[in-house]
């Protein structure tokens, strides 16, 4: 199998496993325990968030351990909401292609009276961060932008809008899901307040994701209950999935030159030749786009039959985000760059990683040639 | 090192982990991609949700995945809440010596204008089921008892609770966090609602729980985002926790005669030797408490003292509850039960497990009686 759906998860890193494996067998103590034995567990969580600190050019203080990126999300949103309430301010603005995890955590807080503006991207799906200073109003308590997106690969101009925010007084989130150990971030530079990072999106495990918040910034709780991660997050920590994140995200880390030098071609060469068969978009960026992520529209193609397809020739690929595959509706990433309907349901993601060979996207790009001739005809 | 503190965190069982590995390893997919490497990872939820759902005698659909126990209460709580709004009805009713991960929730609730009632327990922790009756109105819309204490072990009368809350239509919820995997549950039997449980207490691995809720109960979502968990729970699923957390509590009920034919004896064995000590106090009921829990003050003794020595001696033991060990606050379930306040400070908590020996048993009343000596002089 050619597994090229890297932004929906990633294989679990041989190394962050072997380094996990400690605390699912012998050192499996509770970290909040007072013994020696669970006071070892205590201290890899807390070497753990050194490790993620420092990456993001952070203080250990400022990470908090969640269940998952779409938990992150949640505890940024309801934490800028409340401090926003409490003087009175409730405006957000974010974009119309921002993850579910933040839309639909939007909507929730839309129900509680915030008013929500939601900015249009242009036809590569970048914000024009212009707009959203436009945008920032007295009563505005966050901006919430992605770092990078998880169906098109495109990556924001972070760093002028960090700055916007900054100058404007006015906090700053991005989901950094599909951005983090893919591309360098620095929260400082950035100016970015509180950033969602989830470990399986980066050769960590599932089920584990933190949340960076600039000190000063009180979180409001998502979950309720023990004193855990300084009372912000409730229940027995996560141990080994904790360090194994640490791991994963440092070995990117370590890696990312060789990993952009390797992977940049590739996923050019095989944009180039998928862009060869007629009726063909790439959507996103050409430059501003993930190293791994391709993403095009076919025309007259369902997507679902392309997908079932390739899944027989040995290729998992996806149309778009893996958890909004359930539903029907048309992926609201692709609407919002403006992609007419019938190219929004001939699409086809394929994110890519360094296992994949030069040979592998040949393959690739032969299949979906091969396939997509058949479905027309 | 003799493990005595179970009731904080277990061994993950060596048949779980070994059942896990795979999804650690090779399957690694996204349970929400179409492809056929996604769909086994998706199987493998759908038949560990059946095995869970089954111990229970509950139906597949009743049983969703969090990533903790506390995140199933919350869920339960902030359901039975959200419910109770539509049609009204804005009273809770609850006991002193539940968990944090409910009290603190409940406290929320209050802040939204919910009337909470937490209801006294007498000497041995147990509440009175007809203390209950009396305190349900029209305005109940939720009971929630813990099914057995973690500090003091005591089970509480579940099944006739249930029974009335039957009688009254009142939502029952019940934190099953230190029952499951322990002693035998079974929701219709009990007319149990809403349970939750965590994988972690019954030799699962930790970062995974799950929220039992009956049938016609629609769940309201503590994290918003994509579709998983039939839209009740984003974040992509983490896949080996769960095969992990159904193969654990598979093991423990398939071992659950032995379990407790073997615990019960050594368990009482080393309370009577603990209750030889001068001036020392059994804490929660004699019978009607979990198979391995032992709980005991003695008078004149600092318990972080007797604990330091005990852990220098090679016990790992607690005080109470491990989430609430960084809090100065004296135990909340201890003060429930009546124990005086240097009674409370002299408290020993010992859960343990099947691989203790009797010679075991003996090494810890000796060592406890010896150190206990040691601090009053």
């Amino acid at each position: 199998m050619i597994y090229a759906d890297n932004a929906a998860t990633t294989a679990l890193s041989e190394h962050a496993l072997e380094k996990m494996m400690p605390y699912l067998k012998e050192t499996y103590g509770n970290p909040s325990s007072t013994y020696i034995f669970g006071q070892k567990a205590k201290e890899a969580i807390e070497t753990s968030r050194e490790t993620i600190a420092k990456i993001f050019c952070a203080k250990p203080s400022e990470i908090t351990f969640t269940s998952c990126g779409s938990e992150a999300d949640n505890q940024a949103l309801f934490t800028a909401a409340r401090l926003g309430l409490k003087v009175g301010k409730k405006h957000i603005i974010s974009t119309k292609i921002e993850h579910h995890a933040v839309l639909n955590t939007l909507k929730e807080l839309e129900k509680e009276g915030f008013k929500i503006t939601l900015l249009d991207v242009d036809e590569s799906g970048i914000v024009n961060p212009e707009k959203i200073r436009d945008s920032i109003c007295d009563d505005t308590c966050l901006v919430s932008v992605m770092y990078a997106n998880n169906e098109i690969g495109t990556i924001q101009p972070i760093n002028k809008i960090g700055a916007i925010c900054h100058e404007k007084n006015v906090l700053f989130h991005t989901d950094a899901v599909q951005a983090a150990g893919h591309i360098k971030i620095d929260v400082n530079n950035d100016n970015i307040d509180l950033l969602s990072i989830s470990a399986h999106k980066f050769h960590g495990p599932k089920g584990i994701g933190a949340l960076y918040a600039r000190n000063g910034i009180e979180l409001s709780p998502v979950i309720f209950g023990g004193a855990q991660e300084r009372g912000k997050r409730a229940g027995t920590e996560n141990v080994a999935a904790i360090v194994g994140m640490a791991a994963a995200l440092k070995e990117s880390y370590d890696n990312l030159e060789a990993y952009t030098k390797t992977l940049i071609p590739l996923r050019d060469k095989l944009i180039g030749e998928l862009c060869k068969i007629p009726g063909s978009k790439l959507n996103g960026d050409k430059n501003l786009r993930l190293p791994g992520n391709v993403n095009l529209s076919f025309k007259g193609v369902e997507g679902e039959e392309l997908l079932l397809l390739l899944d027989k020739a040995g290729i998992a690929a996806s149309s778009g985000a893996a958890c909004a595959s359930g539903s029907l509706e048309p992926s609201h990433v692709l609407k919002a760059i403006g992609c007419p309907d019938d190219m929004i349901r001939g699409a086809l993601r394929l994110t890519i990683d360094t296992d994949i060979s030069e040979k592998d996207t040949e393959y690739m790009a032969e299949t979906v040639r091969t396939v997509i001739t058949k479905l027309r005809h």
